[in-house]
Order: C-alpha cells, then structure tokens, then sequence
C-alpha cells in the first residue's frame, strides 16, 4: 500500500535499490502524446548516481525502458510501464546492517512495520526508487508543456548555511545546470561545492533547501478542501526521502508578517486579473490563480556516514556500524530532479481533475 | 471532488459559512466505540466563534447532531453523520463581496475554477467548513487514546515575531488551555494577547505557528512510499485554511545541520529501542518510530482586514473593499483544534491500516 | 468503509432505517446546475413506502432537504448534501429479532462482521438506505439529461414466472407509470398485481427482474480493463439490497449462441457509425458505443415473511420468529427507481471520467 | 485510468497484446509470504495460448519474472512487480484492422474514446492484458490458503446448450483438469470438447458459463453498502473479456422464487451457526455468512470468426475482413483460470480489509 499517487495521473512505482529492476506504471497518461525513451532519459540523467563529484559514485546508467501504452511513437491512453534494471547492486556491501539499525535509517522502522526487511541498501526505502517518480515526472513535463505551457524549474536554493540568492521569476534552466550543485547563485554554488567536499572528506553529510517555480499554472487547478493544491504538493514532496519540511509563497516567514502586508493585492494587467505581490505563491484556497507557483521543500543531512556509529543491533544490544556502501555527501543536487518530478505530477493530476468541469455546463 | 480525507478512516465533509448547516460523515469508524455529543461537542467548542475577547464575535453555538452510526451509545461500523446547523449567518453583510475580490481570499480562484460562487462570507472556503473536521477527529481521539493510549496536543508556539518556549515533551492541556491564545508559555501568551488586541485595533490582522505533539504512537504507523506518515500529515495540514508550511521534526532547521549532529542514535531503554535524540519527529522513512511526533504549521496572517483595501471587481475595474463582516484579528487560538483534528484523522487512518499486517501472517 | 460511490461523481450515503434519519452527500457534482429539492422528490416519491397497495404501508413522506452545494439555485460545485428525517420509525417493532436471526437477511453477517448490531429493522441493511442514492441519482439525471440527452428507463420485466413483453428501444416512462406494479406490458401487469396480492395474503414473497435502458449514451465512455463501464454497472446493481444477478446485452442467453449470430455488425446510418443489432447491449471492450445500453438485474424475493419461521438466536438455539413489522411482498415496483439511480450513478461518474481527454490533446 | 483494482490488495495491469511484455505491480501484498516464480507459472500455464488443441495456437510460454517485492524467498510488503515478455508477437497479422472495425470488438469504442488505436491484435483489449490478473491471483490463491484455508475453483458449466451436472460442494481440482475443457462432468465435457470442434472447423465460435466456488471463506467479509462482497465480485467477473453476465447463489432463477422456498433456514450444525440450504450463495447483506460462495458468469461467442465479415472502416464505407490471426473458437477452458483470479483478488481484498476491525475493537 502506498506506493500509488494521484487521482487522475496516477503513478505507482515499484522496486528496491539492490533488487533486480526500479520501474513506474503510469495510469491516466493522456493519449496521442508523442513519447519515447528520449523523452524520459534526460530527467533520470540529472538524477543518476555518478554525475558529478560530489554525488555518489554508484554506477548505473539508468537505461529506461518503455515496456507499454506507447504505439507507433504516441501514448494510446493504456498505462505507460518503464523498466530500469539495476546493473551495479552490490547487496553483499551491505551485510553487516542486515542485524543492525543504522541511525536516522528506515531500518528499524521497516521491521517494526512489516516483520521482514530488504536489508540491501535500504530496499524500498532507497532514494533509488525515485527512479519511477523521475521517469513518470518526465511525461506529465512533456503534456504539461505542450497542451498549457507549463514550465516547473527547481534549483538548490540552501546548503547548510549558505543561502543562495536568486529570483524565482526570473531563473532559468541553464544557470541551474551549469554548476554540477544546481544552484543558479553561481558564487554561492562554488561556496556549496567547497562545503560539500570538505564535508565528504570529513566523512560527515549536510542538508538543505531545494526551491521550484512552476510558471504558467492556469487559474482553476486545485480541489477544495482536502486535497488543495498546495495540500497535494505538500505531500508529494514529504513523500521524498529525507524531506522534513515545506512552504508555498511567504511560508514560515508568512508567520510573522501582518494582513496589511502580505494580501496580495488584485489589478488587471495585459487584460488580465493579476497580484501585485505573490505572497500567496500561486494559490488562494486551495485553487491556482494564475501568478507562479513558488515553493521550497527542506532536506536533512543524508543519514549514511562515512564514519563508525554507535547503534544497536536488532537485539537491542549495542553495536558499531563501520562506514560502508557508497552514498551522497549531500542529496540535495539530485534532489532538484525528484521535487521537480513530484511538482510536475501534482499538476498533471490537477489540469486532468479540472477537464471535468466544461465552461459549457 | 476533494472533499473526502483519508483511507480507511475516511471523513467527507459538507457545508457553507452562511448555507443551512456544515457537517461531515466519518465513514470507517470502528465499531463498538462507546459515543455520543458530549464526546464531540468540547472540540467544537475549542473551535467556536465567540468563545474569548480575541477571536470572532459571530454567534454560534455549534451545537452537533450525530445522525447515524450509532446505536444504544455505541458505533455499529456504519457511517457517523453529524450535524450543525448554522445560526447566526447574515448572508447580506456580504452583498458588497458579491462583485469584487477580497485580496488573498479564494474569491477570485473559486469563481475561474468552478465559473460560479458562493459569495456569502467565502462559502465553501470558510473557516467553518473545519467544523466538520474537528468533529470527526473528535471520535478519532476517543478512538486512538481507548486503543493505543495515543494523545495529540497542539498549542500556538508563535504569533508573528513573539516565539514562545515550549517543550513538546512535557507540555500537558492544562497549560494550553489555560489563556485564551493557547499559548502554554505564560508570559509569552500576555504579550500575545497583547499584540493581537493591539493588531485588531488597528484593523490589522497577523500570522503564527502551532505545533503539534503526539505521544504514545506505536512503531510502524505509515507507508512507503507516497503515503509516508510526514506526506499525509503535511497534506492534512495544507488542507487548513490559510496554512503556509509544515515541518517535522528538525524541519527547515535541520536543512542546516550536518549528519553527524542530526542522526538520532539508537540506544535501549526500558527494553525497548528508542533514540537518544528526535531530530526526525517520530518518523523515519515515513513510518512511526514510537518517539514522540512533532511538527509545526505556518499560518499566514488572516486576509480580512478592518479597514478599506484596494481591488478589482469581476470586470477587472478597480474598486474599494469596505471592511465588513465578523472576523478573527488572528486564526491561531482558534487553529489549534483544527491542527489536533487533522493530526487524528490521520492517525487514526493509518492505525487501522496497520491492521492488515497480522503478527502471524 | 463500502459507503462511497464513484470515483468523480461521488456519492457516500448514510443513515440507518430506524435511525434520526438517512442522507446522501454528493461529491463532485458539476456546478451551474440548476437544482433544487423540486428535481429530487419525484425520484423520491417513485421509491417511497405507502405508495401503493402493493407495497409496504410504512408511512413515510420521505421529504428531502438540501443542506448546501446550492447558491441562488444552482450548484456551486461543493458537495451537496441531503437529508431526509425518519418520521414513522417504530423500533420497538423489532424487539424480537434483538436476539434472533432472520433468515436470508443481513442480522447474522453484521454481527459476525462488526461484533455488535443495529437490530432496529436490519439498521443500514434496510432498502431504505437506498433513500440517499435515489436522491443523488435524480441529480445525476438531470444533468446527463441537460447535458447530453441521455435518458435512463427501468422497469419490471418478470415478477416470479411471470415475463412481460417489452420493447426496450421503444418503452416510455407514462406506460411504465401507469401501473403500479411499474411493468409496461399492461395486460402482464394485471397478472403480476394479482400474483404480489395473492403472495401477500398467503403471508409470502416474490421475486422478479427489472429491465434498464440508457439512451442517447454517447460513445467512449467506460474505462479499461477494471473500470468497464459494465463492470461499474454490475458493482452498481449487486450492490442493491436483494439483487442477486446482473447481465447486459444478450447475458446469459449469449452463452447459448454463436459467433455468427452474436457478433453486431456495423453499418452506416445517418452518418453515424451504428450496430445492426444489439446482443453487445451497448458496450464494447467496456466502452459504451453509442448503441442504447440493455441491462437488467434479478431480485430474490423478500425475505420477511408475515408467518413464523424457524431460526437460531445468537448462541444457536432454536427460535421461532413471529411475523411482525411492515414489509413489501414484492421489492420489485419500488427497485425500479434504485434501478434507475444506480445506472444514472454510474454513466454521470464515467462521462466526467471522458472528459479528461480532450479532443485536442 | 481504469487499470487498478482492489483498495487493500491492489493490482495494477500493464501491457498490449503485442506489445514488449505485459505485467502486473501487486501492491499491498502481506509481507513473510514465501513466494518464488514457481508458485505463480502453474495458473499462467492454465491460462496461457496453446495449452491443448481446442484453444489458439499463438506459441507463447508466458514465463514470469518477479522483479521486486521479494527478498530471500519472502515477500517484504514493498509491491510485487512481474513481467512476462511477449515472444510470438506478429502485429503484421493485424494490417488489415488497422483500417477496419472488426465486429462485437473493442476496435471502435476505443478509437471513439482515445481518438488513436492499438490495433495490433486488439492491444489492450485483448485477453492476454489477464495475464497480470491471473499472477496476480496466483499471489492472493497462496496467501488465502495459507491464512484461512480458503480454496477457489472454477469450472465450466455450460458451452452453447450444452449443461453440465455439477456439484460445486463436491467438485475437486483433479475432476476439472482432467479434460481440456474443464469440465469435472465428463460425459457433458466430452460433448463439448466436440461441440467445440465442429464451431471451429465451421469458422464459427460459442460462448458458455463458467461457475466458481470458493470455500472456507470466514464470515464477514463484504462491506456494506456499496462494496459488498457481491457486487465487488460482479465487478470483478464483468471486467474479464466477453463476460456479460454474472449471478450468485439463487442469481436469475431465484427471481422465479417465493420467500417461503428462498429463505436459508438458520440451525446449529458442529457448534457453528450454519444455514440448512444456501440459496444466497454463501452471501447476505454483502457480507460472507460462512457457506461456501457460488457464483456463475457468462461469456459471449469469441467475436474472432475464421470466415469473412461484412463491417465498417473508419471512414463509414462497407469493407470486408478476411478472417486472420490466431484465436479460440471458445474462450471457457481459459476463462476458468481468469475466473478464479478475479474471485482471488476480490476476496483478499476483503480479507485485508476486515482486519481492521479488531475483536478488541
């Protein structure tokens, strides 16, 4: 259970890191959309193990495979199943966590919960199952784009404490991509790349910030009351490993500001009804209003240290964890992909909700 | 669409700010639960208008009906309907709102999305929609605390730029309840009272944060991997009126933390395992862990303000918005129950699916 | 759980038989329907008791009334919720069965599914659940009918031996409504009145089958491979108190035939794509077809009998039951409109379902 | 949309008739099952093309790939992911439907509903999309037995008019296996297995019923009032290709039976609650009382005929098809296993969904 999302797009992923394939079903892809693995290999290229020195070094290439619902080169409306095999697991790494919990892991509470756990580098709980979110996130991009033009952009706004600057409205995909951290600030990017490797080299992980745009949302997307927009992005991004926190528009901030302030005031622009302010980051009640979506999801420091923890054993006697497996000093520049991925899938399950309201009836 | 929360444990509500009445049906309430009013009305009267200086003067009641699923005092297992009947709606204070958009409401979005709109005092978007939320998590707390001893509190840690001192971990509802802005930091509460009143005076509205605990949750609560226990939290926290962010644990905090300070070390501890530390808010991928769960919500400030605002009405011409109406300089007091609520529902939903996973097996 | 309907057009109803009362909220109606309780009653009136004298003398007016989702009459497209009061509940009546099984009825199996038991006239098993979705099927119907012409009509096609002669594209609702036996072959009619009346002197029951047409259904609706739109009516019609059989088009009669008879030929007429025959019953791959969909459902005959029966009590002692309370003879007359409200249910869920895909994308 | 089924134990099909592979993700699979490709292979042999000389000779070995959920021989509550690749795929076969609307198919309806068409060898529509269904049951067979001793089997019952003489109490697997028709009555199975041959030398098809038993199913499983055990069973069976029908217990003969015969009279039978005759099918109320259910479903003729069709093509202009591709003359013999997967699913669904409702409450 668990491992569905969205109404109308709905995606559902399956696979563990050390098992034999990661791989998604997308149910509820819109038909006669042009799509092959052209279309998907780019998202799961930023996302990969191995891209840059300052991620992991496991090597996979990511090969997707498109296995259905595509017919002489458009979608026909059948679910959309891709195959990644797994080609560099190395479960024996792994070994001695099989009888011990590593801190801030999954494992302990995998056990708790199902009585069995994968213990081969996290399993299901790997980062490596967003191999199926990434994959899936590429298609709603390509629809979202073609049929509203819709543009979703995340960047490395924060590591650490290195605060980037940068102006959502304005950034673009190539300042982003330009510095192997995805921060588009490039003095702060180089400022993140010197603090990640002295972390790596200490053993010791950081976390950080990831902020996303998504421009061109039409108004009318977003269903009161549970599942708001903003309920439904909130979600899809804590459903990401190692997120602990979201905000959309003035967020925490929003907290200790004043009504005079933060209303965004409404004028009419290019014949448009417009904001003034974007306080409100794209949503009011729960509902798009047309101005630009703006949002940031919080990462904790990855928990697999290249250092010896004290933990205890499945017994609950103590135990030392040797550093082992190959991880991410910091998740945060192959996060950009995933929140853009998770972001792109709330939207395409909000523009297909909203089709069912016709302005005729 | 969107008015239905959760799985198993599953609460539809219904209703408009000045329409006849707001209610809710639960459906999945287990059976044999000992109920009635007086287990639902003291939440709702947590939640209700008029009950101190500082919150809204309208008049309600909010008297509940259960209407179904119970029977000789108990639940049976069918749906649980309740009902409140409004009575102090005064639909015509809001004639003026009929044809213009007050800033950062959802009267503009509701009106692109839906092509019509119940401009009596927000309609659907209301606050009092919530109604039907703090009843059913009402019945969700009898339930959880009578079969897991679980208790949630929730309580105001800021008012814009004031942060109390709390300590999750011993905090109880005598403190909380004890000011009018449920705030158990004592002299922090005075110089909030004091802020709002001096706020309301001046037409003003402002923000804040509550944070919420829940003690006594069992290991194993929530599933990988979009069903996280932190995705349904934060979705139902999003779903609240005027809600911003949400964190868990270390939150946006622990973006700037480095692993070794954040991982949580396990140790042994009445013969159980447990960590040293709660960085990770009682959750580890996405599933309880048996330490407490803490989280924060972000309110943004209320967005009707006692005193004229500048608009445009339907037509995109500009307009004057006289201040009109009954409101709450500040939604923080009267939040508090609503973030209980939605923290119950879902823990209550996935308590029960816990429940397919037999020991056994 | 089990008390929602559909997945876009959502109905969850509640309430029990001798209960405050029963109620439905429907989710995911379209708004700028214009709709009032003026549109709901009749469908209300066709199911009520006291109706004829046929059918059981339970004197309820069955008055509905609408809670919210309607602004200036017209939906808004929040949830619109309906209530009708339980006015002639006489639980008393029911005394004896707080101990004892009624056979073939739902006492047993909900006590051996929630350990406890609404015993006060078969509590949410009673037909009078069915209240609510009648009301939300008369909503359905006015809008599939507004909006694309589709017309759905049931009536009584067998009541025990007794088969009517009916045309099912030519039918129309005044010779149904003619008799109160609601079958349309007149002469048939009179038969099945004077078996029901027979049947009930002799303190016994009787079963029969209703007859569905849906016209005007235009083509593609219907979802593959679970979702078929004759797998939804299927659910739809099973899940009818008593119902214990469904079949479309040539059902279970087209295992007796052969492909050459079978298959319906398509031809041209009018400029449309037609069928020449019909064995299809409408759909094709679980996809209406623009042909008129044929359906119908059999009911067992009503299990209370007004002459004692054997049973057990709860510990699985001997009992025998007294005849008491007020029953139909024959559920037939008044299943016709459940009949029809579950069909209308079903194509109003799946016609919004169609329109996420749009012609140009 | 569409390609999902269950709440609890859900299942996700994937896959064209002449595509890459087909395949299913099972999500909500109990974890600590023993489970290897070995207990899945024997239900897809039944089922699979080629199996004997009354069914299509399309050369497939239909063999399975567990890709993940599983992990040293158990599975891990994480989803079952399986592929089976398609091997004798000849879309060329198909040139001449791409054109052509092949009669009684799916050829029409989809094109009207997606705007684009699969049209090699009825893509999605086609029976081998049952292939993930049927390993899918596979899983829910072995996990029901183990957990509750439940069995399921099915059988035909009927080819054309031919009848068979069952008695579902007593019926074995060894009976039905016996004969490549699946018929445990053999002298009626012979006279099918020639009827059979006859319709395919004729070019010609034939339909049939199959019935299914399911034993040592608990009491209680079945949700009021919408999801009821039968009417999810109804779904299910009406989901399967060329299923037009479906009744249960007394089903279309019980409509020509009085209440005084109908009635399954309670008594004590071994300590247990039991009823003397099981008219309801092992249903009441939409719950399982414990009695074994019985259920039948109808099948049209195979609309694939070996001789020439008149049709339409796309344009409306008559055409004919030449009669081509490889197919069954009677789809029962390989219906049976579909059958029993579907009864399979429904009832682990169920059985996961009772679970939550505790003794303890």
């Amino acid at each position: 259970m668990g491992n569905t999302f969205g109404q109308l797009f709905r995606v559902t992923t399956f696979g563990e890191s050390h098992g034999r394939a990661v791989g998604v079903v997308v149910d509820g892809c819109p038909p006669r959309l042009p799509l092959s693995e052209r279309d998907i290999q780019p998202d799961l290229d930023r996302r990969r193990p191995g891209q840059s020195a300052i991620v992991t070094p496991r090597d996979e290439a990511d090969t997707v495979e498109i296995l259905s619902g595509v017919f002489e080169g458009r979608t026909t409306g059948a679910p959309v199943a891709m195959l990644v095999r797994n080609t560099d697991a190395r479960p024996s790494a792994y070994a001695e966590i099989r009888t011990k919990f590593r801190p801030s892991h999954a494992d302990f509470t995998y056990l708790q919960k199902f009585g069995i756990r994968d213990w081969r580098g996290g399993g299901r709980a790997s980062a490596r199952e967003t191999i199926g979110r990434v994959a899936a996130g590429a298609i709603a991009r390509k629809w979202l784009r073609r049929t509203f033009g819709v543009e979703v952009l995340a960047w490395v706004r924060q590591v650490h404490a290195l605060v980037a600057k940068v102006d959502p409205s304005r950034v673009g995909v190539r300042q982003i991509e330009a510095t192997p951290v995805r921060c588009p600030d490039h003095p702060a990017a180089r400022r993140m790349i010197r603090l990640i490797e002295r972390v790596r080299a200490a053993g010791d992980t950081v976390g950080g910030v990831v902020e996303c745009v998504a421009r061109s949302v039409p108004s009318g997307w977003g269903e009161p009351v549970f599942d708001k927009l903003e309920a439904d992005l909130a979600k899809a991004l804590l459903s990401l490993p190692a997120c602990k926190g979201f905000e959309i528009g003035s967020g925490f901030a929003g907290a200790a500001m004043k009504g005079v302030e933060h209303n965004d005031r409404f004028l009419c622009r290019g014949g448009r009804i417009r904001t003034r302010t974007n306080f409100s980051g794209g949503v009011q009640g729960g509902i798009s209003n047309g101005e630009d979506l703006v949002l940031r999801a919080a990462f904790k420091p990855v928990a697999t240290l290249m250092r010896p923890q004290r933990t205890v054993d499945a017994r609950g006697r103590f135990a030392t964890l040797a550093p082992k497996g190959r991880h991410d000093p910091c998740v945060l520049p192959r996060a950009v992909p995933m929140v853009e991925a998770m972001v792109l899938l709330v939207l395409a399950d909000h523009a297909l909700r909203q089709r069912r309201i016709s302005r005729a009836s």
